[in-house]
């Protein structure tokens, strides 16, 4: 099965006004779809950032990979080593350092993905199948709720509302549990003073006994602060995530804390793995195929959390159906994979470049796709009006700092601003 | 492709009188061959130990997983766990302390790679394949040197002919890489004090320079002696491997000689891993499929070396071309392992399960089999001489230290003995 071609496809798609530490994300998300074809005809999926730096690397490798076997994944991920040279950074720092390795593993990532879609298309088997089987039928997500505003400045209300106080908050909860039956939630937090998120995890804590609550301020927090939060809300999280920058300062409230601390941004590449681990930074990961170097390699890791007594979760940044499809396979195949997932789907609000039908949520959980492969197919006309859209939005990279600065031009983002 | 019959057949071959810490090969070496056949009628090797209590093991598990699908390794493994229970010993402890996972893992791992064959059968590529595709097209292997008698007593001599000093074993390295072009050389030590056994590399040293040497005493040593003997070797080894107990021992070694040391011993299961790592107690993993719970399980634990810079090399007991293929796929496919592995092939004499011409040794090295699965054919009248061997040998379970005893009733096992 040789790859004979390879369609890069940006797209973009309408994205609500969620608060981070970073400042407020863009009316338009950005995602990169792969389509690798085979010169038997079979085709597989990929779906990454929308980042144009990003994007410009994805298509350079593609050209460098026609012709290899999908098989050979060693090898795609030496060529791809050698074309991506450089760091490739992004702009909102959400997913921790850039490094050589992961910038590698980003791009890597989309074409494994899609060369196991067409492996299991192939063998007429689930990409869960290509993994070693599932472990379980559906993979549990969280209600993943943020801070918002009620529109974009200028634009109408979303129907999601205003959450900008604890109110606001319980009452976003209530509406992803209503429709999506979510048994877990995840705030998104480092978007005001601590006092006021502390709230806000008590709120929930009392609305919603019983569900297992987690707080997310990307490293918006001093250790000292950390600290104090995590003392306060003792009971109340699942865990605590990314509190602080870097792995000492997580090693230093991990001491304190009574809950787990929780990273996707001090352990974002392998070779974060030795000294948080060395540290006692994290007692779980959250495990991102789209930069661990896609579904196989983020086996691996998940063999090695195993190994090192580490439990494991599932990070999400603004997603479609592909990554939803990956992010489940790969969840359901993993014995150790016992946290609910994060996903933005949610927030899609129905858009989409898969074909209705094959990803749903029940009691909020995705059931594994049935079909072979990933089991999602690309709508090509939705794909086509997503692309339109990214060509006229005037968006290619993610960048929720400047568009905040737009309406706060004093705002700077929360690194350990408090 | 659900598995409809799976076949677990004994077999015994004859082995020369090989001499180690554990006493001294017994005239019949021991193996199990696993055969899976799908509903389809394909069908998959495996091959592992043939310790009776282990091959009982394999025999129970065997009919647990019939009606599984091929790819449902996950479930396997559930299914092996829950099967195995207790732990199961071997009675020469030349592969270090018999834990549960290890236990389970060592089961597992002979159904897990016919399973691989078949799944690569069915997608028309070889095993490496599976694994990521090969790095290199052919794997290096060692010489790999026994300390041995002329002949098993009242025996006739064998081909191989004695080696007790410098000069036998010399001559068998050189009768060794006539036949086979190894380009590296490993003695098996842990027989003679170390004095004669530093003589012995020096031999070969000067024999044979600028081959990579190792030295394999099988934790015969204290620490203080494995401190005097490493310093005294200088210079001269790519490796030593296991001159002592434990891991606190081996740290206490490793932080005082000047060759990495390497371990298939004081490491050979994943809860070893991180004490090891933590100590600084090796540099070099000798990976072994057998009992780290099959390839993709082996590919999982040559990243976690990757990620905390163990380097990679690969362990070998008495086997057949089962084997043989299966650890010639997994280390093409593993781009760390860039020692040259261990294996017994050249003390089978010829003696196999599978059929002639698949696998060869050139300079050296194995082609990966270019067939599809393992790329190996049973060779079924070979399979029933060697199955009825087993049934007359009346041996059940290697056991190194009873058959020496027979000839020097006063024989201990070496266990930091010197």
């Amino acid at each position: 099965m040789i790859i004979r071609q390879i369609e890069v496809t940006p797209v973009a798609f309408r994205d609500p006004p969620l608060l981070n530490a970073a400042g407020v994300h863009e009316p338009w998300a950005l995602r990169t779809v792969v389509e690798v074809i085979t010169d038997e005809g079979l085709s597989g999926l990929g779906e990454t950032y929308g980042d144009l730096e990003h994007l410009t690397k994805v298509r350079e490798c593609a050209q460098v990979l026609v012709g290899l076997d999908v098989h050979a994944t060693n090898e795609m991920y030496a060529r791809i080593s050698a074309v991506v040279g450089d760091v490739v950074t992004d702009m909102h720092g959400l997913t921790g350092m850039a490094t050589q390795e992961k910038s590698v593993d980003r791009v890597f990532a989309a074409f494994e993905v899609a060369c196991l879609d067409i492996r299991g298309k192939a063998a007429g088997v689930p990409v869960v199948d290509l993994l070693g089987g599932r472990v379980r039928d559906a993979v549990p997500y969280s209600a993943y709720l943020f801070y918002k505003w009620a529109a974009h400045p200028g634009a109408e209300p979303d129907r999601f509302g205003e959450a900008l106080d604890p109110a606001g908050v319980v009452a976003q909860a209530a509406l992803l549990i209503k429709e999506y039956g979510f048994t877990s939630i995840k705030l998104k937090g480092g978007v005001f003073p601590p006092e006021q998120e502390i709230e806000a995890i008590e709120a929930l804590h009392e609305a919603f006994p019983g569900l297992p609550l987690r707080l997310d301020p990307n490293a918006a927090w001093t250790p000292e602060t950390s600290i104090r939060v995590g003392r306060e809300l003792e009971g109340k999280l699942e865990y605590l995530e990314d509190p602080t920058p870097d792995i000492p300062g997580m090693a230093r409230v991990a001491a304190e804390v009574p809950m787990p601390l929780a990273t996707n941004m001090c352990v974002v590449t392998r070779e974060h793995l030795p000294p948080a681990i060395a540290q006692q930074a994290i007692r779980v990961l959250l495990l991102d195929h789209h930069y661990w170097g896609g579904l196989v390699r983020s086996a691996h890791v998940a063999s090695l959390c195993a190994t090192f007594g580490l439990e494991l979760s599932m990070h999400s940044n603004s997603h479609l159906g592909i990554s939803l499809a990956a992010m489940t396979h790969l969840a359901a195949a993993t014995p150790n994979l016992t946290h609910a997932c994060d996903t933005h789907t949610p927030w899609q609000n129905g858009q989409d470049v898969v074909a209705p039908g094959s990803l749903r949520f029940v009691d909020g959980a995705v059931p594994v796709p049935s079909g072979h492969g990933l089991g999602v197919e690309l709508d090509r006309d939705a794909l086509a009006v997503m692309h339109e859209q990214y060509l006229t939005c005037g968006i290619t990279s993610r960048d929720d700092t400047t568009y905040m600065r737009r309406f706060d031009p004093a705002f700077t983002t929360r690194r350990a601003s408090w």
